[in-house]
Formats: structure tokens, sequence, C-alpha cells
């Protein structure tokens, strides 16, 4: 009997912003695995920001996410068969099998992952992209001294409660930026932030300002726009940038930077950077977030849609900041 | 008999564009040297885009000019009467003396220069702060590679014009931006740069993309605004971007830029910097510049103003880009 795989291809490329238009559920027969393939039933499917980048056909660091294919994305799941003598049936591994609810591979994308301590869920989330990315641009970029200041946007996000909790492991004062009152709390009461900024407040500069009485130092940016030009502002000289995401800019309209005379006569760094780019962390990084994780001493929180269907949907969602924490879509 | 020194005071901030009635030129009695100082009579006095940011009440890395003193300045002469045993009359020294005719000092602020294969006016140029602004920013933050292509904006000034010969002896492809075709000539011909766009054309991106195939590797900017906008579009993935001088925003109104995402999508590096804090360097690029320009490897463009009562003009004159290489007010 053949089984049946559910896929969701990007059908069309947005036009200003996305839409559930743009993708299309189809049903797929599964062939037969070739020797040396291993089959996958993803558990979880991780949306994030830069997937939105992929399904524009413009310059970027990223091809363009083909018409008609499965959306990319990366997964964890179940090995159901193998014919590959490094995988075997029950292996828990994380992958890059997108969209869809199994995943062929030739095990070249797979990593056999460890969940006597760490959630499955947890790899796609601080043991996973986001965490590393947060290690990253914290640590080699921003790399900040104890009792400097450091501000991450959306704090309550997969990778900016990794920044935050780093940035106070290392001795700094941590102040988030975030959407919404619930949001804020959640960063200070459970993330153990120093101080969370609502963007949606209306003050959003002097709030900033009020939660940075020593200015600013290290920021860690994932979202641009009048969040970057605040927190600008208040950049110390010899600040450091870590530019990781820009979601305001990316349905397209270009959001320009206000003054961006700041970088010079603070002589600022600003390092746009993409995590996949620099392999040799991940070791050191995974260790590092998988030991806090385990201990519990890093937290995080998990937003979850039910079911391939609602994937979309779940993704437009989070680009509006509608998740709360990491976004995942929970498959089986 | 009392010697009369004259100066030029700054009398007054600019409200946006700077005029001459900032300024006032005024004539003061030399009081007689204490024990420990130096008079110097000023040959040179250097004019520099900074000394615009100084006369603003804003913040900046510069505390800001005070109203009623002498303007700062770069300065070289010759020593004419000396109570400190470290310099003796006849000496040609670089100083900060600042827009008047004779300086006084205790000596600390003063270096004795060799003026047999250097021209004195050239410690305030391609031997000097202009100089090391253009070995700091290509060597230290650009850091280019060989076929690489190095972009910068001010071409024929003082600084830029050291950064792109720089560039060519490194390697690289050397592309300037200058105004006007007379300035994009002499970049060149006379300065060897591999091209030059001429921002004033009505062009600048499609003959900025004409002159740099391949791309942008480095771009040093003394300019900011459009130049920096069109330049920025076309720099490739992990680009360097040494920010030196924004002109551009110097008479107060904020200059947005445009597509701050690119430096996300390209993974570009920007710093802004100030070489006054990199005194490390300054030996070491000192002795390169000396020994380029003695060997006559370095080309270099002075424009004169003569008189110190003519330094506004002269001063206004290059903050729009009517000066052609290093602007200088001989005062003997």
């Amino acid at each position: 009997m053949t089984q049946t795989n559910r896929q969701i291809l990007l059908a069309s490329r947005p036009e200003g912003v996305a839409s559930v238009d743009n993708f299309r559920l189809v049903e797929t027969p599964l062939a037969p695995l070739a020797q040396g393939q291993v089959r996958v039933r993803n558990h979880w499917l991780s949306l994030d920001p830069y997937m939105r980048g992929r399904m524009n056909d413009s310059k970027s660091y990223a091809v363009p996410q083909p018409l008609d294919s499965v959306m990319i994305g990366g997964t964890t799941g179940e090995v159901v068969e193998s014919l590959n003598p490094k995988f075997k049936v029950g292996d828990k591994v994380v992958g890059m099998a997108g969209w869809q609810e199994f995943g062929t591979s030739d095990g070249s994308d797979l990593h056999v992952v460890d969940t006597t301590h760490v959630p499955l869920s947890a790899y796609l989330g601080p043991v996973g992209m986001p965490g590393v990315t947060g290690w990253y641009g914290l640590n080699r970029i921003i790399a900040p001294k104890a009792g400097e200041t450091v501000v991450v946007s959306a704090a309550s996000g997969a990778v900016g409660s990794v920044v935050g909790q780093l940035a106070k492991r290392a001795g700094c004062r941590a102040v988030g930026i975030a959407g919404g009152a619930e949001k804020c709390r959640y960063v200070v009461e459970e993330l153990g932030f120093d101080a969370c900024v609502d963007y949606k407040g209306g003050n959003l500069y002097q709030d900033l300002k009020a939660a940075t009485p020593d200015g600013v130092d290290g920021y860690f940016e994932n979202v641009g726009g009048a969040v970057l030009d605040a927190t600008l502002a208040r950049m110390n000289a010899f600040g450091r940038i870590a530019l990781c995401g820009m979601i305001a800019g990316y349905d397209g309209e270009p959001v320009p930077l206000k003054y961006p005379q700041l970088i010079l006569t603070q002589r600022l760094l600003v390092q746009g950077f993409i995590v996949s780019e620099h392999l040799d962390v991940w070791p050191q990084a995974l260790t590092e977030l998988g030991a806090l994780v385990a201990q519990k001493k890093l937290a995080y929180r998990e937003t979850v849609a039910e079911g391939l269907e609602n994937a979309p949907a779940a993704f437009l969602g989070m680009l509006k900041g509608q998740n709360f924490g990491k976004q995942l879509v929970k498959l089986i």
C-alpha cells in the first residue's frame, strides 16, 4: 500500500504582503526508498522569518524558493524507514525537510539528537538555529563586557529570548523590546531581563531611554524600522549592532534608517550576519545551549499550531508578531 | 614691542547652513612666553570637514567648539621662540594651533618634522591626519584582498586620494566618486584609479554599476546621502564599509539611509571611526605614507587660500566641494 505525503508548496510570490493564497496543500504518494535513503516522519516544523525573504524573487542572501516546490524549513522527527546504515528506525533527528509530513533524505542533512533532557521541539528553538543565531550575534559581534547594556528586539521570540538570557549570564544589563504588555511581562518575569519596552506603547524612544539609563553598548536587531531608529539614538560610543533580521522590510516596502550619521558620530560597528554561514561555531554554541536547556537555566516559550494545513496561517501570524516565543507546527 | 596675533573665532553657531557670519577675525597682543612654552609662526592651516561638526552644539564625538574661542585646527609652522629645551628656533613643527597666525604651546601637541623630502604642507595632508585616516579605514576596516573592488567617495580629496592609491597598491580595482568631470579626470589620470564616477552627472547608480562590474567589496565613505545609498546597492556579500565622513548631514538636516536591509542581506560590516582614537597606528601609517610621498609614489593635490582672513570662505567652499584636493590656508 502506497503511503501518502502531505506537503505545502509555494504557489505564487507575494505582491507586497504575503497571504495564505501564496501557498497550496497537496497530497503526494511516497515513492519507495532508494538505497542510502532515510524516511523521517516529521513531528515539528519550524516557522522562521527568513522564509518570508525566500518567497520573493529578489537579490538576497538566499536563493529564492522555487515556485511549486515544498516550502523550505527546519524540522525534527523520527526515522520511520532507513536504507542508510547511519540511521535506524526510531532515531530522533533534526533536518531540513520543509513543510511536509514526511521527509526523504540521503541523510546528509540529518543529525541524530538526544531527547533525554532536551525536548525534540527545542532543537528547532534554543538548541537549534534560533539559539545559535542569538549565541553568535551576542558572543561574536556584540561581545559584551560585564556591566554593559545589551538591548534586543523581538525579545520574547526564539532568538531574542536567548540573547537576553545569555547577556544576563555575561553580567550585562539586558533590556528587551517586545510588542504588548503580556510579552514584556514575560520577558522580565520569566526570562529575567532587567527591563522590557513595549514598542506598541506609543512612547518607544522615551521608554527605551528610561530603560537604558547608561545608554546602549550592544544591540541585537531582529526587527528594523522604528525600533532600530530608536535604539540607534541610544547607542554609546563604540557600540556594536548585530543585524540579524529586518521583518519590517520583508514585505517589499523599503524602510529607511533615519539617522545613519549616528554610526559615524558614535563610531559604531554594524554587522549583518546569517548564522548558517558560520558553521564553525555551531558545535560550541549547541553544546552550551543544550546544557543550559537541560539544566533548565535557559527558559523558552513555544507557540504551537496543530497540523500541516495550519502552517501558512501560523507563518503569516508570526510575521505580524502574533506568536509568543518560537512558532512551531506540530505534525503528529 | 608687543607683537600682534591675528585669530579667527567662532562667533556664533550655524542655524542650518554655516556662513562667514559665524566667524570673527580679531587682533590680539601676544603675551611673553612662560618657561617651557614654545611660539610657532604658523605657515599652513588645515581645513577639514570635521570642523563643521564642532561648530554645532550637539551630541557628537567631539566636544563642541566653544564660542568666542579660536577655531580648532591642525597647523604646520616654524618655531620662532622657545623656552622649552625640546624645541629650538627654526624647527619645523606640526601642531594643533587652530585658525591663527601664532600658536603658543607647552610643546605637548607639537611634533618636529623633516622637510627634506616631504613638503611642510604635506604633513597636513597625505602625511598627516587625512592620510592616516585613509590608511586606517582601508587597512584596518576594509582590509582589501588583491582583486577586490574598492570604492571611495570624495575621491579627489585629501583622504579619498590616499584610499584609492593605497587600494591600487594592494592590487585592487580602485573606483572613485567625485563631483565634476575635472575631478574625475584627475582621479583617473593623475591618481591612477581604474575609474571615477561623477556624482553630478545625473546617473549616479548606473554609472557606478558600469564602473564596478564585479560589485563592490570595500567602500570608504566620506560623504553619505545619495552616494552612500547608491554604493550600498552595489555591495557584494561580506563587503566592508569604513564610515569616515557624512558631510551631507553636517548642516543639521537628517539624511536617511534608504535601504538599510542591504546590510543584512549582504552581511555587510559597517564601521564608523575617528582616526584620532587610533593613535597606535599613526607611527606605522605615517612612516609608510611619508616614504611614499618622498618617493613620489603617492600623488596629492592642494587648494590653497592665501591669508588667515580668507579661511572662513575657504572652509565653507570646501564643505560644498569647491576645493580640489586638500584645502589649506597659507599664512606666510
